[in-house]
């Protein structure tokens, strides 16, 4: 039943959700197989979430030259190779996984893509999700940490706007801050609206083009192995 | 049954399609509703689809000002009144739409929103739907034309990457080329991203902010009336 107005008609974002609840119980039986694998790998795993065109793929390209640790990434996207393809160009190990009309990643694509990856022993495996502020929110791939990209291109409300994703980030990168001068963004305004919504979350400023702030992402990195 | 690989095990992104088909039935008789007071008013109805932080609000806080015809906005947003607010201290009627946790504006919620909204003659709507641009694709509003808007600070990359909404789109705005200078950003490459999974789409470039290109959209409204 609608609960926008209680009109009596049903609801189609009603039925949505509740749908969604069944779904989501079974992404937590396979997000807790993908633990499993890391934990026997001792591989920590991250998964990255961002708007389209935040500059995940940039970051993972520029992160893959600075670790010293051997990673591996899994790649998310509706339709293309063209991440997985850049990353393998740049000397990643990468395996595109194409989700066609589905909006994320959910834990049981993250575990078929699992059975073509080699995780090497004390690896970093990066997740990179379909370009989504909002679905890949609810979906556990079985990761260590969730990072959410925001890029400062994008304006300093989205955190307000979208709190599902930035209140269960464990870290948010603010990007291409190299853009900075030519933009009207208000940093202060930006973080105190990502602690509004988590007052907890890390946050880190870098630009994966000027390579300002990408050492303090690669600490932190090597920090939460 | 698991698409990806015939494993015997339950797919969870199959059954999220195959609970879809039922949903996006139901959004259709919603959206014939809508159609039909658009119809009444003689109401042009445009919905408006973008990443999150592409420039929805800030264009159409210059096409109100630029518009002769009457116009009225319904956004949604998963939390925060703050694009209806600034939109109507810029002189704009609108109207806010909460989606929670729902990733777009389906037919039944806009319908709900034009009982609140009064549409005057031949005038014009403008529905900006949630930062997403995925899930919006699947979801007639019961529009005339669907606009998607790609920032140019997203890369030339995304028309391949989602195909469905530059495919469905009648009309792709080409945003903050004021930043162009900026970026390594190849403006070709992009249109042609955006021909190769839509022949037909017009293609504006347009910067709200030097407001370069505005004219050429204020033109295409105005024809489409």
């Amino acid at each position: 039943m609608c609960v926008t107005c209680g009109c009596g008609e049903p609801d189609i974002a009603d039925e949505t959700i509740n749908l969604e609840q069944d779904i989501l119980e079974e992404n937590q039986r396979y997000a807790l197989q993908n633990k499993k694998i890391f934990q026997q790998s001792r591989t920590t795993a991250f998964n990255l979430v961002a708007s389209p065109g935040a500059g995940k793929t940039s970051l993972l390209m520029a992160t893959g030259k600075a670790l010293v640790k051997p990673c591996s990434v899994i790649v998310g996207d509706q339709a293309t190779e063209y991440d997985a393809n850049l990353l393998k160009s740049n000397g990643l190990e990468a395996l595109q996984i194409l989700t066609n009309k589905v909006c994320h990643l959910d834990a049981h694509m993250v575990g078929h893509a699992l059975e073509k990856t080699v995780l090497k022993p004390d690896s970093f495996l990066f997740i990179e999700n379909v370009g989504n502020l909002i679905c890949p929110a609810l979906f556990d791939l079985g990761e260590h940490f969730r990072v959410v990209l925001l890029s400062v291109t994008e304006g300093e409300d989205k955190p307000l706007k979208y709190p599902y994703i930035f209140g269960s980030a464990d870290l948010v990168l603010l990007t291409k801050i190299d853009l900075l001068p030519h933009l009207q963004f208000n940093l202060k305004y930006c973080i105190d609206n990502i602690k509004a919504v988590n007052p907890k979350a890390n946050i880190i400023q870098l630009s994966s083009q000027s390579k300002q702030g990408l050492q303090g992402w690669i600490d932190w990195l090597e920090k939460a192995a």
